[in-house]
């Protein structure tokens, strides 16, 4: 944890923003995986966190505006509990590692609802996830099922705050990207013909442990690149393939790292590989250049978009104006994914708050394929981290199906797309910090051109 | 999975038991750690996974004995998600793999309830663990809070059904048990001063992983075994320690493995560990020799107990009479735990489902200390699946407790157990089968004498 300082300021300054009524935090609990007690990891929600940094299931806390009051609600260990737990710090003393001086059984809390209720002081809540999450606020609030109303003013300014990292955080999120990129380049020195993917899986997550810290999100560790949502390890590393890894740590405080890397199943790359990665290296650096306080990064996402057009153009794979089919969205048959989200207590940060008000700023979000899925479009912000994660993927269910609808044939090449069907998809993805003066990234870096990934494999 | 044989013979010996109505089979849905779309890794319910072995979310099934269907609902793929999932079975594919032909969109489940309702079909459904389940069942059924009553019937069925395993379940449980005993080999060879317990999981867990498998519970891997429910992972291993592992594999089609292990920090054990440990082996030699079909699982648990009260008292720990001290309960100040509890689709059993009916048939509980952690105590048949996992423990806060209200005065020598706090505690851990002429250890098994544990430890 942070110093308590770190919480108490960062409620006082909620409280400031917010000015009257009542913040319900719900903090997460254990989730039975097939019976009630062999329980998932526990992990805490986010926002829980940034206010309050516990790291404890069964907790609640009320930051009350009106009253000036902060206040946890949970039940202390019994003394038949401490015999199988061993003996814990107790409430009272986690509490204070929050600055917070106020501790009150979980049983309080509804009755402090009520009367909260009664006054009718606005009760501000933000959206579940989990529904868990959603019994708990029906119970306490006196809601029927889908009548929860979290509250937008409560949202905009966690987003806010979150969205801006301190020095303290950035610090938190080096060390997860550290590990992060152990993780990537003990996979590539792993990576080989016969190998299954869940071996590699275990590799890199063993890497993530050893270090005490956890995976920030489900690994992909995949030959199939090209499936984005690829959660199957069953496949075996072959000769000629490039193996695809998107995986991170997360640091015991929450922080995450998320990195991919796209390194061949054999010693080196082929030249077929190479051309496609060096042209997804080339959009990665083209985005990297642009970024500094300021830039949307709708229009870094649209630059690398351009660049790998540019690139398909000159291989044949696309063609007529890159402009014009960037803007068409022609692109998005093999770049159909946004450049970046952005990152800290969870891999893609605040998702549970709705991205249109944390990359977006509440400004609406196009519709069209490929730019529905950019995560993060606002402009550029000091101590914004987000991920730069170009990609070019050769998706043969989408190209069939954009082929037979006959989709962008005036800037798309079919007959030459389908020829690297098989291929499978390149991605390298890095963190990046914005600075005052542009950018910084985050963590040691791992090898990313051929070269250096090659030379890793041989050593 | 198994053939669909399997499931269909299951689901049709599942309905000439239960005779008339409906069985309701909630599969379990997908939970987000930090929002929505980080996911733990999917675990389907066991029970689903018994009678479907269909390991997907967003599944359910009704298992009509009115009308004898079999029923999947669930709902395809939609070209969108194929477009970034690559392509996948259809439902279809996956239900004729489970030996149903009949496969429902999800929307019409709810429908199909209301229409058994209407003809006061009974609806059987065991009880939920998750809140998602909960909230679902609330729903289709149009319940209130807390108004779900879960089928006896149904729950004694499948509990009877479960309890046996057939010659197919028992060769998947030796695999689990193959790699179980893997890991724990992996952690004696590494265990050594000044690792810290979170490299000690790192090991054991991504032996797990690169077999293929998951962990079948949250791993225990501590230098503090006294503790019975430790997750924490941030002890460093010192020299004179023991560390104490208790963790199991799962195979994919959800059988599990669960053993203990207690080896030396150092290369060898002291003497005064080979004490507590070489009483402890005891304890599960008496254990193991009495299994067999007809012998009470209560007796076998009070027969270690005996051993190691027995033990306890030539160190002068315990005194008095043997077997009075047994029926008192005093021994389960070192041995509060139960000797075993049943294994299968579950490292518990079907305790979801309720440890009287699992270990006890439906006979009540014993609420003493010690005896009402067992989780079974009824007669041994002929496909029982249990483990045998007697401990010796020295904990302070236990004994600091019984101390000050005086217990078991007459048959513990507390001035000589507090001589015995920080020694920590030994567990050791094997799982059997009993066979109809005895029993049978599963799976390779892993060094249990300390001659064993050192002459792998040196090598």
């Amino acid at each position: 944890m942070f110093s308590p300082d770190t919480y108490v300021s960062r409620r006082a300054e909620l409280k400031k923003r917010l000015g009257k009524g009542l913040v319900l935090l719900l903090g997460n609990d254990l989730v039975g995986m097939n019976y009630h007690d062999n329980e998932y990891e526990f992990r805490q929600d986010s926002t829980f966190l940034y206010y309050f940094g516990l790291r404890h299931d069964g907790l609640n806390a009320v930051i009350d505006i009106d009253n000036d009051r902060d206040i946890l609600f949970g039940d202390e260990l019994t003394i038949d509990a401490i015999v199988w737990t061993g003996n814990q710090p107790t409430l009272r003393e986690l509490a204070a590692k929050a600055g917070v001086g106020d501790v009150r059984p979980s049983s309080e809390l509804k009755p402090y609802l009520d009367r909260a209720r009664a006054a009718a002081s606005p009760i501000h809540y933000i959206p579940y996830y989990r529904a868990d999450h959603e019994l708990k606020l029906l119970s306490l609030l006196d809601l029927q099922p889908g009548g929860a109303v979290p509250s937008v003013p409560l949202i905009k300014a966690v987003v806010d705050m979150r969205n801006h990292k301190s020095a303290e955080e950035i610090a938190e999120i080096e060390k997860a990207c550290t590990v992060t990129a152990m993780m990537h380049k003990a996979a590539m020195k792993a990576a080989r013909p016969g190998m299954k993917e869940y071996e590699m899986r275990a590799i890199v997550e063993k890497v993530a442990m050893e270090n005490g810290m956890r995976c920030s999100f489900p690994t992909i560790a995949t030959v199939h690149g090209e499936i984005l949502h690829n959660h199957s390890y069953d496949n075996t590393l072959e000769s000629g393939q490039l193996f695809l890894l998107d995986a991170g740590a997360e640091t015991p405080m929450g922080y995450a790292g998320d990195m991919s890397s796209t390194s061949p199943v054999d010693l080196r790359y082929t030249e077929r590989q190479k051309v496609i990665y060096d042209l997804q290296q080339a959009a990665s650096r083209a985005a990297v250049a642009m970024l500094r306080p300021g830039v949307p990064f709708r229009e870094v996402h649209l630059q690398a978009a351009r660049t790998i057009a540019s690139g398909l153009k000159d291989l044949g794979i696309m063609k007529g104006d890159v402009d014009e089919a960037v803007v068409a969205g022609a692109h998005a048959m093999f770049f159909p994914t946004g450049l970046g989200h952005m990152m800290g207590l969870d891999v893609h940060d605040m998702e549970n708050l709705g991205e249109v008000w944390v990359g977006y700023d509440g400004e609406p979000k196009s519709t069209m394929f490929g730019l529905k899925s950019l995560r993060l479009a606002r402009p550029l912000e000091e101590g914004f981290v987000f991920t730069i994660e170009p990609g070019i993927y050769f998706m043969p269910e989408l190209t069939a199906l954009w082929k037979s609808e006959g989709q962008h044939k005036d800037f798309i090449n079919y007959a030459e797309a389908e020829k690297w069907l098989g291929f499978g998809g390149v991605r390298n993805e890095e963190d990046y910090l914005i600075t005052s003066g542009g950018h910084r990234r985050l963590g040691p870096g791992i090898p990313m051109t051929t070269e250096e990934v090659e030379s890793l494999k041989y050593s």
